[in-house]
């Protein structure tokens, strides 16, 4: 399928909500929940005329939580120069005013409470809180709006094995190919493999990143990037120049979780950000999938222990996850492999009476009575039916196989 | 652990119970439902008399179904003989009449309606009822009494993997190695596996046949048979000199499935034995489980398939089994491979800050305050946190990384 064509640049919201949004979403380190709960309460104007003012008393002043999540950045205004170098590469900032926006996804990020705990999830990454995104730096035909339907996160180790690549690569593709947007972080590994699946089919895809929209982050995916750009998706909560960190890609990876209908976990280490991704879908009530591996395989070890979790599926082939992440009727195609016996449809007591056939010698039917335990009065029936099917012939009054 | 002594032979049932029961077992082919409600209700050497009779009317008379199911048989009887070929192999017979019988394990045959349908497994297998068996010929020092409890079933392909096999025999002695009783079916392939696992640590296993107790089936698997037999447990419910049969190895998983409180399916291809016996389990309440592995094995497509049903767990490694199968408190090991850090446990702003810092130069407070988005007035506490740790030094009126 083709992409869309490239969308406006958000020129329908007013130039002095970019701006107030831009400023804002570089003055506190994301997540920022005072701050939303600000901007959602006095609009993004006025939240950004009080920080900027950075007034703790009377008329005008911030709240305690707000000071102290932008008293380090509310000096630094650069949402000119970001709109315009944003712009210089055809991106847009999309923000809550913007038509674009997708509110269905994103409104479960303020309500939701926290990640409860797994091994190795507790501690820092659990307490970031979840808070919305100010605003979403974006390059791209493809549209926000229509996330999480359909949206499916791809998700798992940047060490992945040839066996985690390879799925990733392959079930990126045919999810893409059945209409689904394969979004992923654009690292190293599965994400990669997972965005390049996709294209491959020329499938929609989306890249969320956990740097500014002007960095190539691995430096080796500058090339992806570029394609995702052109023909997909990059976006980001970060600000022009943002460079990566690692809990930057804790929080990156809860718009991942927030964007889609389910995250997919292809490849995981007992203690990974996709099992963090995949605990804050399983928070905000979105399908949680993964795939199985070797016991084994120390990269799949994550994604055995996600499948201990009652609401955790483990999916063993696309339509599997399409069943999970689609509308009623998507993925109902036949299991893999099933084959098909001369013998199926058989009466049991029929199959009884064929089982006791030997290979190569001929039976009486009182012998086969005998040894297969069925009434003597029903063996010539049964009989009659074998040989319907072609199973048995008849030899003077022996009966014996015929050959398949 | 070692196995227990030899037990009795059934010397405290009577001779004539036995006589009966053993004369029953191989006049119907099993499973014989009407037959086994019949001994129900009469008691076996009552049954066995109006069987051999076979009177269809008048007082004495059997019922239409028993006719059908001992028409062919009836007037074979080898009691004597089968019971002296038994105790020349130093087996015994296990009826119902003897504390030994697994009452509990085997109650719910009965009441069993069925096994719902799942692709490839309807037909012939899923209509074959699941009826009490009559007696069980058995040879070994392990006791049937205690099943199901801490009885484990491990099935799966006979052409299974190295893969297969691997877990099969690894788990199969990690389980017997936790004081559970690894049950399968002595065939080639998952089931041999197993066995051997669990006598390779002197555990517990038990083999139940689909033929009788004097036949070595799988030919190659006769000393396996031999070791199973003098060191855990060889049971059958066909009488001696019966061969295997397809049907019969559909008919004995049942009381594989019955036996236990858990199926475990190593490996199965999408339409198995296996998935037949695990459907059994799950019609019967016990737990079933599935090894995961590659999406790219047909060896595991069936696991996978099963994972889809809401009641089948993936079971990552032993430990799983043990939570499913186990007591409260079994099993609760820690995750495998979970690595530690040395900013674990760090304050979600503390580790900004660190991650602030580039690998290999220098930074004020007021710079790492702009570029964590930390509050300035927390960042010296942090700051502090990080040099007791060990993670920064100070540097004039600058910080840096310490080396890991």
């Amino acid at each position: 399928m083709s992409a869309p064509a490239v969308p406006g640049t958000g020129a329908a919201v007013a130039r002095e909500v970019l701006l107030a949004r831009a400023y804002l979403s570089r003055v506190a380190e994301p997540p920022a929940p005072a701050l939303a709960a600000l901007v959602g309460e006095i609009g993004p104007v006025a939240a950004a005329r009080r920080v900027r003012e950075g007034a703790l008393h009377g008329p005008g002043a911030i709240p305690p939580a707000v000071a102290g999540e932008t008293a380090a950045r509310r000096a630094t205004d650069r949402a000119e120069a970001d709109l315009a170098l944003l712009a210089a590469r055809r991106g847009r900032l999309v923000v809550p005013e913007d038509p674009e926006w997708p509110a269905l996804a994103l409104a479960g990020l303020g309500a939701a409470a926290g990640v409860d705990g797994t091994p190795g999830l507790e501690g820092a990454s659990a307490r970031d809180g979840l808070a919305e995104p100010l605003a979403l730096w974006a390059r791209g035909p493809l549209r926000l709006s229509g996330a999480p339907v359909d949206w499916v996160a791809m998700v798992g180790a940047r060490a992945a094995s040839e066996y985690g690549l390879w799925v990733a690569r392959d079930w990126g593709a045919d999810l893409a190919d059945r209409g689904k947007t394969v979004v992923s972080g654009a690292a190293l590994g599965v994400d990669g493999a997972a965005h390049r699946g996709a294209l491959a089919v020329e499938g929609r895809t989306v890249a969320v990143l956990a740097c500014g929209i002007d960095r190539a982050y691995p430096p080796s995916h500058a090339t992806l990037l570029d394609h995702l750009a052109r023909r997909g998706l990059v976006v980001t909560e970060y600000p022009p120049g943002t460079t990566p960190a690692r809990h930057r890609f804790l929080v990156r990876n809860r718009l991942v979780a927030a964007l889609t209908a389910g995250t997919l976990v292809v490849e995981a280490a007992a203690r990974s950000g996709a099992m963090r991704t995949a605990l804050v879908a399983e928070a905000l009530g979105r399908s949680v999938m993964v795939v199985p591996g070797p016991v084994t395989s120390a990269l799949s070890v994550g994604c055995h222990e996600l499948a201990q979790r009652p609401e955790v599926s483990v999916v063993g082939r696309p339509a599997h996850v399409v069943e999970r992440v689609g509308r009623v009727g998507d993925g109902l195609d036949a299991p893999p492999g099933t084959p098909s016996r001369r013998t199926d449809g058989l009466d049991p007591a029929a199959l009884r009476v064929h089982e006791a056939l030997p290979l190569h010698a001929a039976r009486t039917a009182v012998r086969l009575a005998h040894d297969s335990g069925v009434d003597p009065a029903e063996v010539t029936t049964h009989l009659s039916d074998l040989q319907a099917r072609g199973l048995v012939e008849q030899d003077g009054d022996r009966w014996r196989r015929r050959p398949g």
